[in-house]
């Protein structure tokens, strides 16, 4: 059940609610509605006959079980999310973009001036990587959190990257601007709990076999434990093709906005696994919607401790953001639709 | 082993090939390279002793198992197949759009105006359908092709529509300008070699879990039977997500282009399912590099017989339709890859 | 709905039922219980005021969509097929093996007698192959044909082979015991209605993709076009995992037994792709309720031109039909739930 | 590159070899042939000039990325894994079992009654359990652990149970007798990490969409990290078909025994998701050569809060023991393959 109530409803309407609810076993979270009205989220039903509060506007009965992130509980705005300066979801595409992996402190300043030059406004990079094998490089860890930090002070962009496990949340948080949650980790419960205590906006990789419910419940227990600074990415699901290491799924996109008031970003780096296709399907992602794309970008690819498969140069990087910018601008011009019709 | 003449090569060094590849027990074709050349294509290699003939200006040991469809074959340029008067692969996106069904004679007919009017090029509409029960409406069938045959005679529009079964090849292909060849014939060979008898081009739809060789493949059954007019169709392929019906698989889009030299198109009407979805993703096609699209349309989806739920309405297409060539303009401006780059 | 008749009621009350069903424009079968009464299946319904006729025994408006091959069409008894002598779903499990082509007669021959004294009871062979690539050897066509009929002669085997079209269906039925429609096939729809169109008994792999309810539907096409001598055959389905070549799927075989009358084998050697696999998934396939095995048998299985790597030899056949054969016994013995509980 | 020594090698060459890799930068591990013999594995390779040391007996430069978890590293033994009193891999199928979560302390200990009569010698239960939704219940954390601990005390039963992040392994480890980590963190690498820290036993489950080699790479970080006793558990992939919860893929059961020395078991229960089909797949795995089964059981499966679909009762559990039993031992008896033979 979603109750949304008005600007001017009185406070104890909202508390009242959550004691109902308390009292009912349900559990229960406020948020607001975008435009600073309260909205209270149940897992379940409150007797109708409960529901005589003062400054109640709307009662949704019908929902998607992830209630804080759907539109329903946001019907009037999308959130936007703030990453240092940076607005994601606020019309025009962001591009984050960086090397997967942080491996010298000179040269991850070196290519974050140039991925800012050629239009990227945050910056990747793995300090913490989650590696198949036990004996391959598993990153710097606190250094390259150092190096990120190094970065950002020295360009001024903010820094994305990922944690790992629970302990590891505050400390990445005292480095970086957003936290990267991977595919791998995305059923990671505890992980998820632990990453909404903290309010550093996190970036939530969609899992190699997720369904879009799934990845948005998992969105829902950052909302729930009280972060709402959530972005989605699509990144790839796995299929049965040898010609790519993942199948980006853009449908995901166009759904998402369809039932969900958060942004989301696609990855055509590790969406495809080649160089070849990331830029096509960069522009395919933000034709679809996309509030932007995160990009593997390395001034030389084929030196890359990993990934360099996938990675472009900065001068890639540069054409593609001119041209992703116009792609979203002449679809914003031309009203193209954002699947926020009643669904179907 | 590909074999590629000079302009000005003897006719006698082709048939010398041929002859060579036969008496080796090796299965040959001769094609050309676009620009007039002879191109010999051998699966096998004839020994370099027996290529000292006048006019071979070069002998490729590596290419992809579909020879004739490779780019390898065609390096320079890239096969524009012609429907009535439209060229599909020539720059111009392709709308073709349609009932799901050809049900009745006149509302065909107003509904060929009406996507006509909405900017679409090519008429679909199907007389034999395939249908997972034996029980449901399975198409007008011959009377069908018929009322497309009226319909095309009212618009002008040249008509595609699908062929099931060997036998039926030349009855279908005396009433339509385009034979579809559906997903879950992909892999019907017998069907593949008799329409590659004729000349009439054919839509290749991918199989549902069809790989990009499988697919190619097929494609090169309808090369190597003579009919070099092949456009492809990816349509989505099965996913694990009950949310679509199909997961469009537009990675599939920029991995033609840079293996093949055949156009491709994007049906997003079936690869999502979801009348809601089928703008946003026939837009990513169109960026990912699509040379058109195939989109479901009804002036009153909700009365279709079949597939209702993913049909839009002529108004919705018109729209559509005038952003598909905006994107695919501002991309062509803009230089956007064509993933014609060396492999990765 | 699906009406059963007292095996003492009227012939007049099955065709009243089927004439009301025409004059409604419902499509209806008639089929037997499997014990002599006449059972009529409508696809849609029929009105409770319409029943008033002798000898219903009951009427059920719940079922699948593939009625006739729905255990509620046949519910105390499961669908026997004999192919020659040989009965399939009788309780002991029949072993079919052979080459994957044939190539030459003496050989197949040979092959015949050695996988008929290592216990099988079927020879298979495929004489029409689907080929990926129309370079490759598409098989022998009616001279393998020939060669089967001559290696039954020879041995006494009846003989499973492939048919690709509609065409073939009447050629193939000429000369073997039990027509195969391979996975690519399976929503061939045309082909199924010729193949319903004969009593050959026929072997109905799944598809790559296909879901359970649509390969029931496929079997139903055959059931419904007047053929009800038909056994399914699990071949498994496309995977992610390149370590196998496909995934075997044996939850299908206890899911066909609680939903079907009709008898389900599996296939261990197109199954995994590989050699080593094949024994113990035939065990498994057996223990999962299977009423037999398919397998690719050589003697020499690095000479075979096709599937060398799937491809077991006679010695491993022999020992393998008796470990089958003594599973079966045992869980016959111990009486293993055949999943004809009500659903879940 | 994978060294075996001899009986009699001195200790002084294991020593050396560990120092020559890390003098190398190459990762190394010592681990035991399963007789007794010391084994140096290294990811990558010592040069050949460096091995003239003494008691080396043989040196393989051709193996699995998951070194010590491969066959090549003990290629003459398998690994029992003892949990308690009970010994996995050893011969005979192994029956876990119990409740999906544990729920109140007396009805886990009689269900523990109930499925230790039945024939199962490990008892299952979930204390911290890993739910798709924030709202749902997430099990009785530390408390539940005490549940299992006293259920164990009233029955001698050892017990499984999962551990969710790297903090709690340590508690788990106090109260329970293996530690299961679960399909959704099967990549947590952290998680593998800790849990190789310890020597409790860890049940592995295989992710969703793990391929075999990521599978049993997670294997290796608990190796590798100190830990040998593992077992594999196989519990279903994603799939197409919403006729399953997942597909049990019982191709990985040989495919392990034929890569690996660890022992495997399967997981009918999450492999189905439906309660009729667990009986059989759960002797399909026996077949297919697993060393057990885990299975969810409980006495009124209606009532459990979690999984009631896919959950048996312990009368139906007690047949289906004693039938895996008579499989697992008709096999033996008739020598069935293993899948030790070379590869294919």
């Amino acid at each position: 059940m979603i109750i949304t109530m008005a600007l001017t409803a009185p406070v104890s309407t909202t508390t009242t609610l959550l004691d109902i609810a308390a009292s009912l076993g349900l559990e229960a979270r406020k948020t607001d509605d975008g435009a600073g009205a309260d909205v209270v989220v149940v897992a379940g039903s409150i007797p109708r006959g409960e529901l005589d509060l003062p400054g109640i506007v709307e009662v949704k009965e019908k929902h998607p079980a992830f209630m804080l992130g759907s539109r329903e509980a946001r019907p009037r705005v999308r959130t936007i999310v703030r990453v240092g300066d940076v607005e994601i979801g606020a019309g025009t595409p962001i591009v984050m973009a960086g090397p997967c992996v942080v491996e010298d402190r000179d040269e991850l300043i070196e290519i974050a001036h140039a991925v800012k030059q050629a239009g990227a406004s945050i910056l990747r990079g793995g300090a913490f990587k989650p590696r198949t094998s036990p004996y391959a490089f598993q990153g710097l860890g606190e250094r390259g959190l150092q190096h990120l930090a190094d970065a950002r002070e020295a360009t001024g962009l903010p820094v994305v990257t990922e944690v790992m496990e629970p302990d590891q949340v505050e400390m990445v948080a005292h480095y970086a601007d957003m936290l990267q949650i991977g595919a791998r980790n995305m059923a990671n419960f505890n992980l998820l709990k632990r990453a909404g205590m903290v309010r550093t906006p996190v970036l939530l990789k969609r899992g190699f076999s997720a369904t879009m419910d799934e990845w948005l419940m998992s969105a829902e227990y950052l909302l729930a434990a009280g972060n709402p600074n959530v972005v989605l990415c699509e990144r790839g699901i796995r299929g049965f093709d040898p010609a790519f290491r993942f199948n980006l799924d853009l449908n995901a996109v166009p759904h998402v906005k369809q039932v969900s008031h958060l942004p989301i970003i696609v990855d055509p780096s590790h969406g495809t696994g080649r160089r070849s296709l990331v830029g096509r399907m960069a522009l395919a992602g933000i034709a679809a919607g996309a509030d932007g794309v995160i990009i593997e970008a390395h001034p030389r690819p084929e030196s890359a401790l990993v990934d360099g498969n996938q990675t472009i140069t900065p001068e890639e990087l540069r054409k593609l953001t001119r041209q992703c910018e116009a792609v979203a601008s002449l679809l914003a011009y031309t009203d193209a639709p954002l699947s926020m019709v009643a669904g179907d």
